[in-house]
């Protein structure tokens, strides 16, 4: 079956619900794929939801609960009776019941905890931060022992019936727990099945301890290929795999936020055309006066050359020209270093070099902007001299957007912020007012005002 | 093993390079994981990379041309013998090998397709466009008959010892090939010995035709958590599989791209540090001065309102400050809807919802904005009424910024351009040159100039 057209279910849906049939409804629900079923259901209203959630196979009710964003599975749980979200959070896998626990309130969270009927799978997963391979990593995987033959780890296997997701790799341990090795399904099946996994596995395994933040995870399995990654104490003991579906989730999700911070917003928690208008005005308001604060500054170095203005009204019309230019030179110039830096091409110790490339290729756009500039200022009718100033400020104005660019995000990062912070719209209210000066500066020199 | 530092080994590298002892340098590389030997490699002068590919083994070359990025693997192609480029293509997964011939002149692709031992798992490639789902996909995969039982399954997939990778899934066939479910490893063995595949698989697989684009199969696998993806022809053939690992690199380029166009340039094909000044200066100077053109536009209204200017320089003042605020408004919401747009959680069905929205976002921000340009003109001293002038212009120009930026990502989508051309720097220059017109018209009617 290919994706089918969701509306229609969610019409019947509704039509269920309306006339009370909670045992249809959720047969209609059930009938789904995870992924669509929580789509519907994400549309229906809470008291819908509310009322379904209990009726559905609690597996059903898991599965949505894992694929809704997490302030609105953590809103609904909150509703839910104690013994309702027990049944379910049995079913979630334990990173993702874990991460709904650290969501809702302490009291309600512990009452779960304990009727949980595994409730060290998912305990140790409480205590580490949400974006590190220890809030990502699942605690239900198989280890297996190091002089265990290959017949033996088939067997392992067929009496732990794992679900599919688990089972990427087999990760090798010895007594002590020690990761020593990695081994995939194949070459269990395909080894002679006396061999022991000492000879079978590969002993070259990369893993992380739990606090790697959950993009570096991603970058690891990213560049090697990986489909699970194996989380490990400080003894080097095995403690969790971190899968690749949850790594997808976070590469789409960090890509989301970055787009979002460098459009000088503070990134949405739900999809977009879900968020209510007054979180979408949270999340740019502070922002934009900031900005709006900062972009004052050119107002000010306006008021100080404003003999100057009222000398020639003409450097009025270039204005806006200039510190355009200046603010897209550098926009250009920021989101490739930042993405650089968040794909791991680049890093600090590359600061000097990027600055120096930088510095280069703002020379060359400066000087063709330049001409461009003069050409239009002297097809405007403006003087030589405005003509040359102009030009000569463009050029100036590049190399210093460029400059400022490049170095900005690597600020950030020795400073330990986000270098998306340095968004489009920093940069050109940074290059606005240090622009306007620099073009009154050389407007002084050469028209001698 | 952790990630090791690689400049030690590149040093080493270098010295082997020097003194021409090839083997000792191969011997380094050899000893490598191949992304670290892509990484490793790329270092090099372009001398010592085309001496030391014929030394390596095969298939560790083949492993540095499939993680190399593409323009550079062509290129050291170009310079290598029939004989060494097919033994080296002979090890490479099909669907990089394709990406590679395709990316050579087509004598040079013929003469290797003519000598490889599996030119038939190539050929088909070559005929998808590299970002559809057919030129993603691999055809190394192992398809089961329904009427096997799971102990044929087995002993086939023994016999025929495939990659790890290619082993996620195995997919179903009937008689005319035509892909009829899916089935796990885990499942196969699992399952009692007698039990036929058509008994086991899960009839409900997702596919798709050969044409889909590769971010509409990343959305799919991310969305629904696959491993793989299986790819059929018109007639529901299995023709090929496109893996996980493909699409994290497609989830993980797009972005980079996506990022670099909203910073208002061409995307990078290189990795930025390695792409030469003269390159990123042609990926920039295109749109600089194309904004540059559109960005004239503001001289032009101000020189439209020269008398104004001249009666009243104030006015000057707060221009940088409505037009970069404008600017700023604009690009949280360009880049908020082209991020929605790319991860598929809104289409061009949800135009008008989405300006509706936008328009309320912006009356809010708005007002907001406009209560601080009041406070900030008066404390600078402006009169009451240039103050009010400041305030209502900010105001409308908020307003129409957000319905710009949410409409014409929509428009180059509705146009079949990418939505990520409307970037932050585009945006800027268009409600610069309108902003202006907003505000001097109210200027002329509130200060009857």
């Amino acid at each position: 079956m290919e994706v089918r057209a969701l509306d229609d279910i969610l019409e019947q849906l509704r039509l269920a619900l309306e006339r009370d049939d909670l045992a249809a409804a959720a047969g209609i629900i059930e009938a789904l794929r995870p992924p669509d079923q929580a789509e519907v259901f994400s549309e229906l209203e809470d008291s819908h939801q509310l009322a379904l959630l209990p009726e559905l196979n609690p597996a059903d009710s898991a599965d949505i609960l894992e694929k809704l964003n997490d302030e609105e599975a953590a809103e609904l749980a909150l509703a839910l009776s104690a013994d309702t979200l027990t049944r379910i959070v049995d079913e979630m896998e334990p990173d993702e019941a874990a991460d709904l626990l650290g969501d809702i309130p302490q009291a309600q969270a512990q009452a779960v905890l304990d009727r949980l009927e595994d409730p060290e799978e998912v305990h140790p997963l409480l205590l580490h931060p949400d974006e590190s391979a220890g809030g990502l990593m699942t605690s239900e995987f198989l280890a297996l022992r190091r002089r265990m033959t290959a017949a033996e780890a088939i067997n392992a296997i067929r009496a732990w019936k794992p679900d599919a997701e688990s089972l990427y790799y087999l990760y090798v341990v010895d007594a002590h727990n020690v990761l020593s090795g990695v081994v995939s399904l194949r070459q269990l099946i395909v080894a002679a099945p006396g061999a022991p996994l000492a000879d079978i596995m590969d002993p070259n395994v990369i893993s992380v301890p739990a606090g790697t933040d959950q993009e570096e995870c991603a970058r690891l399995m990213s560049r090697y290929d990986l489909l699970a990654l194996p989380v490990v104490d400080a003894a080097r003991r095995l403690i969790g795999v971190v899968t690749i579906d949850d790594v997808v989730d976070v590469l789409v999700d960090e890509a989301t936020e970055d787009i979002q911070r460098l459009g000088g917003a503070q990134p949405l928690k739900t999809a977009y055309l879900e968020t209510s208008v007054v979180t979408v005005v949270r999340k740019r308001i502070g922002w934009l006066l900031l900005l709006f604060l900062t972009e004052s500054l050119t107002g000010s170095v306006l008021r100080h050359f404003e003999d100057a203005l009222q000398a020639v009204v003409a450097l009025t019309f270039f204005v806006p020209l200039l510190i355009g230019t200046g603010g897209n030179a550098g926009s250009q110039t920021t989101s490739t270093i930042i993405r650089a830096l968040a794909v791991g091409e680049m890093g600090l110790r590359d600061a000097l070099h990027s600055l120096w490339h930088e510095l280069r290729v703002g020379f060359v756009l400066g000087l063709g902007m330049a001409v461009a500039a003069y050409v239009r200022a002297v097809t405007w009718g403006s003087s030589p001299e405005l003509s040359l100033t102009v030009a000569v400020a463009i050029f100036i104005i590049v190399v210093w957007a460029n400059g400022l660019g490049s170095i900005l995000p690597l600020l950030a990062t020795l400073l330990r912020i986000d270098p998306t912070v340095v968004s489009g719209p920093v940069m050109s209210t940074l290059v606005d007012a240090t622009g306007l000066f620099i073009y009154f500066t050389i407007a002084r020199l050469v028209l001698g005002i």
